[in-house]
């Protein structure tokens, strides 16, 4: 509820057209739908632009198909994230069309092509291991309306791939850069480009990478100016806000 | 030299112009100036849309001047960052006008009052002892040429206060929600607000704060969408990633 | 053996009704049945107002029922913890009537239905992945006598949903707040009330979640006065703590 | 504002007795009188049951006379904790009548003696070293009203000067138990005791006790049921957490 | 080679019944059998009072069959630890008389019934999930000629289950003392007791337990004077310790 | 590209007989073949003296095997670590000649035989189970043209063993020291030796060896001069950096 | 009060030459004096065969000289740890004879020459910066009545120093070994000699020794058998323990 | 004593020349100076082909230059670290002629000028806060016979500063890259060379950098191939690694 309709509320209470209890309710309106096992946040959208991600880890197939369900009576697009082959089973026999992304480990559901923003995402990773974290963050920033360039396996030890595709990383709005192992791809880039980049630790490694920790230390020591950092393998959280910054860019929010 | 630049430049090599040894050097120049000590980046306006940021930390206050008054020479603003009131003096002394910002640690020296961008940065900071990484942030996106909104003292334990100012917080294009302890300030403001949210975790704590690795964690495991994080007290960061956003949001990149 | 009846064993002694030995025996008895594998508490309920609880992990559906039927001809309540279905089975083959809660991963006994406290506790847990963990908190306390309040799925990414449910967590005497990820959960619910608020870390989380230490740490530095904070996990434990506190509030200790 | 107010509000706004933008004001107040650099809140006492309490640490003299006069113009009793003799100097100038504990590092002010609730506080400390600490505890407990039993020096390396006081401890409501080192006191405490004990870690020990991590982690680990943990020496968080108990035992919740 | 062989050693060479590559050989000799996969040591009961103990974690049955049979041939009593079912029923058909401890994971072999050492070692758990451990300090000690007393199940959650046992702890000559969790039994034992106390933590325990590093914490950290520590789960260690000093306490070394 | 060959490149050019596109593609080259899940480099023989090497680790065999196969049609000599028993069987219906390393858990492909260095590097381990670890350096190093001498099962607890094979360690021009636990070997091989000595910390270890984390400490923090470290159970870097150290040291860089 | 004596106490009482509240209190006595800052254990020397230690870390001068003071009325001997000159000056005022340790920071009051016991603690330690701590432990060990072998800077790196004293290491009933950064001392050690190893790791290090964990950790982990570890700097509990198991060698309890 | 040495000393003994308490002796030789508070080492050079290193740090400027001067007459060069402008002082007084470097807080001496090794080692630094470490690397490996080359300020957030200096670091033998923060010079380097890169990360940074610990990681788990890493802040242990590389690159091993 806005202050605007609340100020009609209120003159509608005064004018007698909705009772008391109407207006105590709406203002401590709890907008969510009740499944039992969780509870749906409807009003979501309204206030981040996008509805409610459903995180699938820890979830059964059943769950998430039940959530999904009641989110896609009300709106446009769906993220499902963290899921396995049988969840995207599940939910392709329940909802249509989705589109399962068996690398990133997401579903997607939109009921009709939207048009994305013309400023470009850049996903930039640096080895094939990385690829399913930048993938969750391709697939999140590509259903939230955005074009994206994904730019593959260009990490700092061989420094003329990333080089050589500096163009393309120049020209985007916003970068999301993704390593694990020593995660220094995400300084280099920040020093080469004048625009916000993302930097996304993953857990690939083994020895004193203790899980993407060495990553994850490295990038917020970065000494690259504007680099932000999200958690160890958190590709969606870096596309989410990647596409918040890009619909700023474009100024297109929707 | 940009891509269009090197094009020109071997065309006029190609017209016997230039000499190959200039080409040669041109693919490979060190734009930066040496002054023993250090060596200052001269063309980093040109990448990063600001000049090289001076970190006082463990510089003496001869130093600190000696490269600011060399970056003066062609830049026309300045920030230094990690500083005492004795480099401040020193400072005083060699440059004019600078400005010293005491509780943020910073000096900015701006040759003439540059216009600011119309979309708004809220600084929000949890608690009195944040203030000074508050204010780093601050004064960084200030001299970038951004219109900031201080949001002091609003700390999770007193969610009140929070949410009386919730409607200045909504209204910025980028939100800085600094906080130590738990620091659980960004996750509730990143589920109020579609902005991006940049969370900066403080030293301030004891015991099992760790020197901010508590209010470090929190952040990165936020179940709030749309969150980045910076190193531990690097308000500079902050800033300087809100600056960015917020020059894509408005369009005005210089 | 309590002073009052030292006392008298003491003046029996004297007046030659009992022998030295068992004056000597008395002050060191060691109240307990050995089964070999363990040895069983019998006075534990004269101590601790309840029980001895079966912990079961690591040990065999055979061992704990062994345990649990030996307790069972002393008291008249029981509470298993950490317990498979398998567990669950081999002790309805041996003990009626127990109930076995799958989600909470427990089996309570409970000879006859015993009247609960007035007062209530309320076990508020922040996502549908931290339920596991609420729920041992619930049936602890409430196998304990306690009046139980679920209030779930209400994490502190979606304000409004606590907020809707602050009536209900207001009027406890005391609440058990469960929440992974960031642990944000207890901090706001503890500015908001007066009771004693007992924050329970779960693991739930990824990456630098480090299977919940963020979210203890965050807790642990909590800035809401009245805080206290039980071990990653440990739903048991706080029901038992809640159980006390609930106990001393409606003065119904047994 | 309670519920019950705000039905009286909605009524008198129904009845042309307060205006619209009252209405919206009221349920939108941020009860809280802004000194520049802090927030003093005073509804604390009403959501709380206590006046907020001034943490001293990183403040000046100057400012945290300034929030406790502000206080001391609304409450009745103030607590100001982790300040030095600076501070308390400048706080008898200021303010009358106030009590310096130099050993805890805290002043209270009390404008007239209130009565103590009957039922007892134990503050159990482990070692000399620990005392600051558990004073802290014990300041913060007294002056919300309670009475205290200090049993200091009862560390387990020497059993009998624990169990020679277990008379005193058993009659407690509520137990906070003070140790560094191994932190072993507070559980073979709760193995004694049927009433909640809150266990506090000290940063007191050398080597790999690691500023009071070893403790800690401890009193999370405890064997021992009903024990909760605060951060490490927050003597004040025990003091608080007890006091809330306490008054929900005796019934005096003021 | 002892000082005095190597003073017959010379006297021979220098009378010309042995050759210099002999005495120089000798100076440098391997004492150990090769076996391709593993060097076994001939000499370690020459230095060490006992064989080669055969450390089974991470080798075959088949190897562990090949060395035990090696030692064998030189030895009378051997030790194999940290094997399962399968390596026993191996060295069952390769080596008689073998004893399968399967609760410690062990195989001892005795060629022929060693006398035990007069002198006590007692070997006191914290709790039922602690005894694998402190069976494999228990079958280290025995096979190294000790005689041993088992006190179980007697952690400091019930004080008096220890008192009650607390003479037979005061009779031995050294107490090997096993907890998990908070790990405190080891300290409480150290404050009663004036001999030798070696710690052993347990990985048992969860959430901030970290696999024993909360035990192995407080362990080091103890208030009680003479207590040593070894690694977690490290039961072989703490009963080879013992043995050595009940056979330096007995004055019976072998 | 060299700095010759550019010079040549620009001549050319200048002469009219490549074209503007060719020099500027030329100087932003990306000397990479493009599989679609991986791009292969092919120029790394030519920067780092040999080919590429393939991590197998989260490789499919099928992946595993086209990048061997594009990279041996290239190359005279390959490398592939960390597989198991499948991908090597791919890899040997695929290409001839290689061979599979089962303990290294490598494959090595030689299209011919080609001549070693004379110099030799050790290869030492400290137990059985530090081999895995200590094979896959030494198969590196053989495969990149050095003469290999293994020195296994020499730990610090048996000194004779390791002094008794000092005289080849002290022959070799580089010494790879292999050891879990608590990582001494290195420390005492080290002050033994004039030559540089890498030490590779191995995973091999229980309870507070933290998966080889005491181990690596132990030897970055080791007083023998000389001494350098790899990351835990890397011995493919060992082996790789003692190759490039001995190939300086023969003056057969190739 | 000993089992004889409580016997003997009941037939007292029994006979009526004492009454009942005598025999209560003893049952129940605190035989501690109680200086109002700390309370003194007077019956500690009869449990653990020497009087209570005073930790001087943290005390002020006149605390120490109190507790040492009320202490020398009962017993012979006197050891003061951790404290500096000033502590040792007001000690010297009050108390003779006494003596001062510098290196140790240590002081020790002797009311007679008592005579040593036979058998030496070899106290081994590594480097010139391990002193201190080597000498906390050997001043402990001297005072309560043990013969004292010192060997100092034998360190790993240079074994021929260690090998050279082996002779000495060797005839030691027990031996401490005291040791930094690595902390490889005492593993070697432990696999020369057949008796008791202590490792004492100190804080000596830098960087990644993360003040002496690295040491602890390493000696945890040896492979050697028969180490036992104490807390970090702590050679006061080596040297304790050192003596309680050399009392135990030699027969002489006292 | 070389072998060769024990074979003639053994063939003197036979002769007769030398009795056979000379040849046990020789056998079993501490080839060390006692000065009391330290053993100096005067068999160092023999073994290791440079004097022994005397590490200032916790020693006396008295204690330093006592070893210096008595290692002084058996050496032509000696090397001391960690020292301060005092240290520095007194070595000038007794000793002559030394050098003192400040940045690098070490002095050498060198009795007379030795021939450099043709042959270079690149210091490469990171930035203006790393010089102290990478002087420290310098300065040890110009005494011990090296050409140095150095390259400063060239992190990799300006990677044309790193790529301008390519040329002089492709050229050398071995690299020594220095770096704090975030720890990526030494990856990108790697990835250019093809010569050993021996990593030094410093504790240079703030927040979350953990006094170097995360450079440290980057550098253990770097995907360049070649790279050796020593400890936080160790520039000698770097130069030291360095110059055994480049003497045996060079084949001038003195």
């Amino acid at each position: 509820m806005t202050s605007r309709e609340a100020i009609l509320l209120l003159e509608r209470f005064r004018a007698g057209q909705v009772g008391r209890d109407d207006v105590l309710r709406a203002f401590q309106a709890a907008p969510t739908a009740d499944l039992g096992f969780a509870k749906v946040d409807l009003q979501r959208a309204l206030r981040k632009n996008f509805p409610e991600v459903i995180f699938g880890s820890g979830k059964t197939p059943a769950q998430v198909a039940a959530i999904a369900m009641r989110l896609a009576k009300a709106e446009k697009r769906l993220l499902v994230t963290r899921i396995g082959k049988e969840h995207a089973q599940m939910l392709r026999r329940k909802l249509r069309p989705i589109k399962y992304h068996e690398l990133a480990r997401c579903v997607t559901y939109e009921k009709a092509r939207l048009q994305k923003r013309r400023g470009v995402i850049a996903i930039v990773a640096a080895g094939t291991s990385d690829l399913p974290v930048a993938e969750e963050a391709a697939v999140t920033a590509d259903i939230m309306g955005n074009t994206i360039e994904r730019i593959y396996d260009v990490g700092v030890a061989g420094l003329h791939r990333l080089l050589s595709r500096l163009d393309s990383i120049q020209k985007a709005n916003v970068i999301v850069a993704v390593a694990g192992m020593e995660g220094a791809l995400p300084s280099v880039i920040a020093g080469l480009v004048s625009k916000p980049v993302i930097a996304v630790p993953t857990s690939i490694g083994y020895g004193a990478s203790f899980g993407g920790l060495a990553a994850l230390l490295a990038m917020l020591n970065s000494c690259g100016s504007g680099l932000t950092v999200v958690n160890i393998d958190n590709g969606f959280g870096a596309g989410y806000a990647a596409s918040q910054i890009n619909a700023l860019a474009t100024g297109e929010l929707e």
